[in-house]
């Protein structure tokens, strides 16, 4: 049998079969490796990509060089460029605007052959100091209406570059389907005054059945309507709407919680190619003039972290419907998830 | 360069780069060929297949075995179910409602190995005369508010039986990405007492950079802001809101427009896996005491087809987004899809 499920959050239906048990094993991806002999991203190679915008390095050593633990650098083959005008306009029916934005890429650690769930606390934190610095330098350009910080793992999931990396987009629109999860944010906190996430978190820890992890800093769960087996999503238990506003000792317990995860989902599935993207608030800029509806107060939003294994395919149903058929209940997933032991970790 | 599209019709944003040209050949997806020792689809294994609901067969030929041209059955693994009833209910900030629905197969041909592209215009016609037959029957249980015609093309696209088929499935949820689309279209004909897709049409014969195809009945273009190179749209130039009232025919001109655009499709692409998807309005149920916005006066909409060649993959930026983003500008899909040559056609 299956249901139809509605996420809050995203405002969407998704179905959910549970005709059986399935086993994590069923959801095995093959994998395709690899090999680059000229890494881009490596030590030494700095000059293979743009000047650094960012970079987290030993004192001594020089900027577009080696010495880095992070480096943020734009994206050689930029999808948005930063300089130039909107443009906005129509075409009859249709509108169009320049490709205007910022497209960045955060290369997560000098060693190439790691991945992010392996890197020390330390190092997975100077990852997360990255985004956030990156966040809230992009944000002083005031025609940014959405940041996306996200990463791919694997080429399934849209990675052609294995060594570790994030990647930051900023674009002057703000997308319709994040419209709608904000503009769910702030109706429920009208209708509720409180927000829709901590509600949210308190019956999801009541009900225990979705929870991965909680060490009473961040909260792992599957969500209860999720798109995918193994969808996670990893919530602050403390009421935040920005990422950017997190100190360096909330994003060490992210790092905590956020590698844990992305163990447990390795070890479960034999790493999978997945997904993952940041949902923070828009940036609140004093717009004189310019009142807009999204950026005005987004304190009614909860910042968290979204995380897709990518273990099916879409068919025409989804294309066309939004709809998403997902084989595995979240219950379950979560299950799998929370059973996996994990070695002593640095 | 790139540029943000705004799509009236499914209301969203996606980004075309267009930084340089683009061949073809670039986009061949590796197909995956699949060989099966007993197809629950071929003619004489009727009963591997739960009882037809719909055939076009000889008329000396017995329901549930051989001499069929078309035949319509319930999924043997159906998503969804049609006996019950919804229990919707609320856990919490939750919803969930039982998996009621109808979930069936469209066999287009009882020849195993040719697919839609190869049929005779008799045959594709029929092929969508079953689609307007079971569109009609089950419209008849008013629990549906959302009925989709859709196909898999190639395991790529979804599609695991290689033996050509369609699949239905009627669910008691408009689809909150239908309801962004019913809306744009009713919006638009209160505001300008006509129909979005008929300027849209009007517009891009005017314009012709994005015409494939124009029969004079039936209007092939790709989308001013595509998710995928190649990407179609399939619109009848008369004003219909409801593919299920089209004669047969009109159906035998729109069989000819989507063989040739298929045909074409193939030949470029070297066969591509692909999902088409039939928008058609909602069902207008009279609904005693339940008056329902989207299926009361649905006549605003104008039915089409969308196909999608699955060429490319949804990274993180996509998926978090909403906003895809599509390596080829639609008017050189448009001129290399115009540009090629069919063989005469049966």
């Amino acid at each position: 049998m299956s249901e139809f499920r509605w996420d809050p959050l995203k405002c969407t239906w998704a179905i959910t079969t549970n005709h059986r048990t399935r086993q994590p094993r069923e959801f095995f991806v093959e994998r395709q490796q690899v090999i680059m002999t000229a890494c881009p991203f490596c030590p030494g190679r700095e000059s293979s990509t743009p000047p650094e915008v960012f970079a987290i390095r030993s004192s001594e050593s020089a900027a577009n060089g080696p010495g880095w633990q992070v480096r943020a650098v734009p994206n050689k083959f930029p999808l948005l460029r930063i300089e130039g005008s909107l443009d906005n306009h129509s075409e009859g029916l249709y509108q169009t605007m320049q490709g205007i934005g910022a497209h960045e890429v955060i290369i997560e650690t000098p060693v190439h052959e790691v991945s992010l769930a392996d890197l020390e606390i330390a190092q997975l934190t100077s990852v997360l100091q990255a985004y956030r610095a990156r966040l809230l330098d992009l944000r002083l350009d005031d025609r940014f209406r959405y940041l996306q910080v996200f990463k791919n793992h694997g080429v399934e999931a849209g990675a052609p570059v294995p060594h570790s990396h994030s990647q930051l987009i900023a674009v002057p629109i703000t997308p319709p389907v994040i419209k709608a999860a904000l503009n769910a944010s702030r109706t429920y906190f009208r209708n509720n005054q409180c927000c829709l996430v901590c509600d949210l978190i308190a019956q999801e820890i009541a009900d225990g059945r979705r929870v991965v992890r909680n060490d009473g800093h961040f909260l792992v769960v599957t969500p209860y309507a999720p798109v995918s087996p193994y969808e996670l999503r990893l919530f602050p238990l403390h009421h935040c709407h920005d990422f950017a506003l997190q100190s360096d000792a909330e994003l060490t317990l992210f790092a905590t919680a956020l590698r844990d995860t992305l163990q447990r989902l390795r070890s479960l599935l034999r790493d999978p190619p997945y997904n993952f993207i940041l949902h923070t608030a828009p940036p609140a800029h004093p717009r004189p003039g310019k009142p807009d509806y999204w950026t005005s107060l987004p304190y009614d939003f909860h910042w968290h972290l979204e995380l897709v294994p990518r273990l099916n395919r879409i068919a025409g149903f989804e294309w066309g419907s939004g709809m998403f058929i997902n084989t595995m209940p979240p219950e379950d997933s979560a299950r799998h998830l929370r059973d996996v032991e994990l070695a002593d970790n640095p």
